[in-house]
């Protein structure tokens, strides 16, 4: 069987998962619609697919889910309209800046029997994986501490961050996901701090640049996340899990595996500096994941329900930092 | 324009280039030739190509270029076919394990005005490019001294073995080829030790599985070239470049990029195990390079001469060998 | 001019303060001081110096300065009393568990115009020096974030918990002091996270064993310090530093520099187990430092000051643990 | 019992032994000899240590061995002399630049029952030391093949190199011996080519500045020396022995162990740029080495035997390539 999907969205991201699905065997992209008429034929004509609007692609027979990759605020809505559907879904992260829409938008999913995926690609990347491995196989025993660094080259246009929700619902959120997969055990506390050190504009918009949370579980797991919108290096991202019995490490990755050594040192060059240039083989294994949950009806990998709750830690990272307190993630679910 | 690809021999190699192929913007895989009727259908259906005789595809007004993949006895015969049909050609290293077949079908290249390229997908990873470009740069200086380890995870089926022309002309004809690439000057003198250290079998074989050489250029560079067939720990290739200024290395391709640490030390997996995952994406760039050469009417990157001379190469180091003393490469190919 | 010293304490710091003495040039070591008959009479007779009692070395006229090495709880005692007996005086960290009763021991030092170093060895060892020049060279431009990974092999005695003051003011103080020694600005607040992981009989004895902190200055740069009592694989001590160029980290020591390979991978040896083998050269600068000072008459390296801000932090991680919420360093000591 | 040791020769090499003597315990530097009266006035001052003749040194009831660190062409006879008296003797390397001047000291050695070493610390380098024990574990099972990389950040001046013996008798030896101690098995042939890179002064001086040697033995392992006489990133020093179970390495060690990252990348810095640095632990385990031996009546790690089996092999080197071909160990023996 071959299941057929469409895309919402031919942006950056969109780009990424038309690819992706062309590359996945079993799959075939059959449309794509986006109100930019220029980007979306060069799309449709690259992968000899169909230009559809939004209500037409819920409408196609021919079309078993959905890839939804545009703004953010018109996620939770596409998600309904496509569970009503009866499409599966694909959704970019986040489903929505507010919790209490993300619950009500998940309750709709679940009356209506839908399959969601949340788009979480940190899960998918091959070091990651082999790292969750490891640690499934008990190679390092019981995980106990966890320390997630996490560094952007550079902040996203200023527009852009004004509609992101902040950094921790728009960056750390995917730390937080990474957290929540390796510890295997709810979060119960949060800690934040947050300062302003890159740029003061961002201040000025009211979000940070440089953020560190501890995460703590029931049994006293700790997870330690650092995030800044700067780092000159490259887009740093690394994992360091410590268990009973050892610890296991993900590097980052490079430009070019070389080294180059003169009288000022041995240099190797700076890591990749773009998230999708890292994530390159994750994204495609994610919707292959996606893909295959879909047509194999299991369950996805990853859920609505991970979305809410990746969600829920940024939220009670936010009032962490504005209370000067450590927050309860039940509180925040619970007010929402 | 599209370029118009024909493979030749739907085996292990094949079945990578028709990957590769499909995988190049503005090339078309046209058509697919083996004896071999199941390997060849499925390879068909899966690129949505024709299977035609090999002598059909020298006729077909629809091919521009080959790709020659089929067993290394055949290679001359059909680079010196499909040169006078017209067609561009790439052929897989070696055009020929005999110097003297190998000179007169070049010949049979250059009166027919073809353009063949041999090859040496190395030259094409993007790590040695790297390597390459940080030379090209200064970066290093002249280059004085290189190392280049390259070690197989086990050796081929000795069946392999009797018609491969031994190590020399098999394996670290590729290592022959990385030299001449980086030494930017003509080698003079070749010096090479060979034993048989992991399987007495291949002794009986008339062959050798772990050797060493040293190539001289005339101006004093050197070069050191070690082999093994077994390396338990992957698939070893390494490039080391000493210059005046500096030196510049490229390193191993691991399974995964994780580390796992306890009580018994710091564990890194193991090496990529196979030549074709550890070189995937050497050979996409290598047919992109083709057929960019090709369609672009400008010169290989890598022609039927460097196939000639990394030959030498090997034969000079196998003369050696058997005689105890350093060889003129001149000497050899007047020879031939 | 040969600065003339006395140790008193002749247990394991102090045989390596005995060592470092004697092999720093213009030092001597003149008498050592301790009940344990047999241990003082060996160090006595391995460096042909004197025994004498603590009141007889206050009497010296014959020592310049004294090295406390002696139990915790007779430090501040101590340095009153050499203070006022007009020596020099090294003392190991900490001052005194009680923040009151170090202010009130500082202010007899002052008073007394004596010299006090307190023994932060971390401060001395060369990689984490050649980090801080790497920062004062502006390398990295301006510091902001820290990530201090510091993790002991294996917990302490029982019996030497119950009197440690607990892991914040026994191990966590040297990763304080240290990120003081970078941040190079007043830490403003303190937010930290304590569990027992390790060893229930850890949380019986009042402490813990796995502990996270955030330290946050006034103009926002952060500091993470991440601790455990057990690490199976070494003695992990690390540093990070991230700046608004660069960033900057220092690296583990093993017991070799080697590496094996083999099919399950490439396995480097575990770190060097023991705090005393991993800081032997900081000891020995950190002694050839202090005699520099008070030979040379300019201020020690590090202070008593340093000592009470670093159990300052001590303290407002505990209580921001008891508390759940960010405490202001300034409000623990004024409160002392 | 203490091992009373007087030195010959206060240069370079006398002053590290004389320190890692005074730092050996059950060893007591008794005199020194040297006939730059200012140097060894200091020395004997640093040490406590009498200053006498070589002659009074070979007549001294108070001095049970000797460490011979006078140049070169002084060696043979000292040994003999000092054989003859009935000391231990420790020799720096080489006996002699004369392989017949060699084997007859090593007769009257041997003739006089007395105790000889020749000075090749590298076997006493921690990480060395690990790496061999590695091989005796049999963790790589067989060793078949072996990689020494020994590069110098610079040569030494002109003067020296006009009394060296020239590049293979001066700095390969070392790696000879490397190789031999790793081998465990005779080396039958050598192979060698030699070029003038770095300068070409060295060249009019009748020597090489760059070079690579393939050894061979009986059963066909194979170990490659490379060698320059600049390395501008400092004093390269590496060892890959591959074996039938997996391959074992040993690093280089660095100036510090930090790395610093920015937009140019990841740089580390240079290696250790002096050989005293960098063996400075090979020096001091040497001299305790000897000391043990001599105390205990035991054999001393390397012997006269190694230093003779080292220049043979520098000999062959030089004979092949003077005759461009592979030339047999034991007719360089036979014929000295």
């Amino acid at each position: 069987m071959t299941l057929r999907i469409a895309i919402l969205g031919a942006g950056r991201i969109g780009q990424v998962h038309a690819r992706a699905v062309s590359a996945t065997p079993n799959t075939r992209l059959v449309a794509i619609s986006d109100p930019m008429a220029d980007v979306v034929k060069r799309l449709a004509e690259t992968y000899g697919c169909d230009i559809r609007s939004i209500d037409e692609i819920a409408a196609s027979d021919d079309v078993d889910a959905v890839l939804i990759c545009t703004p953010t605020n018109t996620h939770a809505d596409l998600i309904e309209q496509f569970a009503k559907a009866g499409k599966a879904v694909f959704c970019e992260k986040p489903v929505d800046l507010s919790l209490a829409r993300v619950k009500e938008c998940l309750k709709t999913v679940e009356s209506e029997g839908a399959s969601l995926m949340v788009g979480f690609q940190r899960r998918f990347d091959p070091d990651f994986m082999a790292l969750k491995q490891a640690i499934d196989e008990g190679r390092i025993g019981e995980v106990e501490m966890i320390t997630l660094t996490s560094r952007d080259p550079g902040p996203p246009p200023y527009d852009y961050i004004k509609v992101s929700g902040g950094i921790f619902r728009d960056m750390t959120i995917h730390d937080f996901d990474v957290a929540r997969w390796l510890l295997g055990e709810k979060v119960e506390t949060v800690q934040a701090a947050a300062s302003v050190l890159t740029d003061a504009k961002i201040g000025e918009l009211g979000d940070y640049d440089s953020v560190n949370v501890i995460l703590t579980t029931a049994s006293g797991k700790q997870c330690t996340i650092t995030n800044t919108r700067r780092a000159t290096y490259g887009y740093d991202q690394r994992i360091e899990v410590l268990g009973s019995k050892g610890s296991v490490s993900a590097e980052n990755h490079r430009e070019a595996n070389i080294e180059i050594a003169d009288g000022s040192g041995y240099v190797r060059p700076p890591l990749l500096n773009f998230f999708m240039s890292r994530y390159v083989n994750a994204y495609a294994n994610e919707i292959a994941a996606f893909s295959d949950a879909v047509a194999n009806g299991t369950p996805t990998p990853t859920t609505g329900h991970d979305g809410m709750m990746a969600l829920a830690l940024a939220d009670a990272s936010l009032k962490s930092v504005e209370e000067g307190r450590a927050v309860k993630v039940s509180d925040v679910l619970d007010a929402a």
